[in-house]
């Protein structure tokens, strides 16, 4: 298995996560973003949208984090990460959803543009990303994991986003079931630091 | 089964083709967005988001358009609309992804600014959604699906807000393969306007 990637992009670190926690070999492609490496031929004709994470595996290419994070679980983990009855996989599937929403168009883009990586308008992703923020809570003042009652890749899609939110200017100390259920997230068998 | 929806809402298009196209019975239940019921206590019961869709069956809540795609699909659609195998699942939760990521923030957002319904860069927007464009036209140029070779719940998810996306400024002469597609969508059984 092939994780094109750089050691600083949360998305790809969700998959890397799930590697990790799984005991999954896998080789890492580093990809030389400073040189838009991600940006010509023969890595657009792997993922169309020239980002990282993409996963190789035995013929397949993914080049969506969320479609890696589907693939390695279901590979790789059983029904314990990801399980197929119809109401397990949509529940673990909102809070994929709550991910690739609130929490990248809110937490990450304020970030980016405190970090000067994009250009926008700070409080307007930051009011989005606090409904995200609040949506976590919400469900973390009684829950241990987001779904299902255990960890599965609904908490390592929404991790890394949320765990380098304070760079987009949120203050996690008004999400204090947030903050605990990070220390549980950093305490599963197998969590790496980013980088 | 019961869905929480405006007839206006892109987002609860996405789980009304499917109810349709598989003929599941359902109530639908219109919310008047106009006064902010969305907005209001009993709703955010149902869904933190204060938005469309939620859908409520046999004791369950989803409150996010892709969860009722996933469930609906497993609960009523077999593997035909969303198989289980690693990668069948993989190659169509890719395009989920490209449904809540480009298109949503890409031609929904440039759509809202044009229609007054949202502030932001439109530009911006425009960028981002013909990323998605052109993904989706890269993939459509040589496959009648997004997926598997068939229709999927990826061609629902990505096609409510690729319709509508000339409000947004986009001009889809510029994506043959694309209309093409669109013309496939409709043509699918069970296959409903918007409203």
């Amino acid at each position: 298995m092939k994780l094109y990637m750089t050691e600083s992009s949360g998305n790809a670190y969700k998959p890397r996560l799930l590697l990790e926690m799984l005991k999954v070999p896998y080789e890492k492609i580093i990809l030389d973003t400073k040189n838009k490496e991600n940006k010509q031929a023969p890595y657009l004709a792997i993922n169309p949208r020239g980002q990282v994470p993409a996963l190789e595996d035995e013929g397949h290419v993914f080049w969506d984090s969320t479609a890696c994070l589907v693939y390695i679980a279901r590979k790789h983990g059983g029904e314990r990460w990801l399980p197929t009855d119809p109401a397990g996989l949509a529940e673990v599937t909102q809070w994929l959803a709550l991910s690739n929403n609130e929490l990248h168009y809110g937490l990450q883009w304020a970030r980016g543009v405190n970090n000067k990586i994009k250009q926008g308008n700070v409080e307007e992703y930051q009011g989005y990303g606090k409904q995200g923020l609040a949506v976590l809570q919400g469900r973390l003042r009684n829950n241990d994991w987001l779904a299902l009652g255990r960890p599965t890749i609904a908490d390592l899609a929404c991790y890394p986003y949320v765990s380098v939110s304070p760079e987009g200017g949120f203050k996690l100390d008004d999400y204090s079931a947030v903050q605990a259920w990070m220390k549980r997230v950093e305490a599963l068998p197998g969590w790496v630091k980013r980088a």
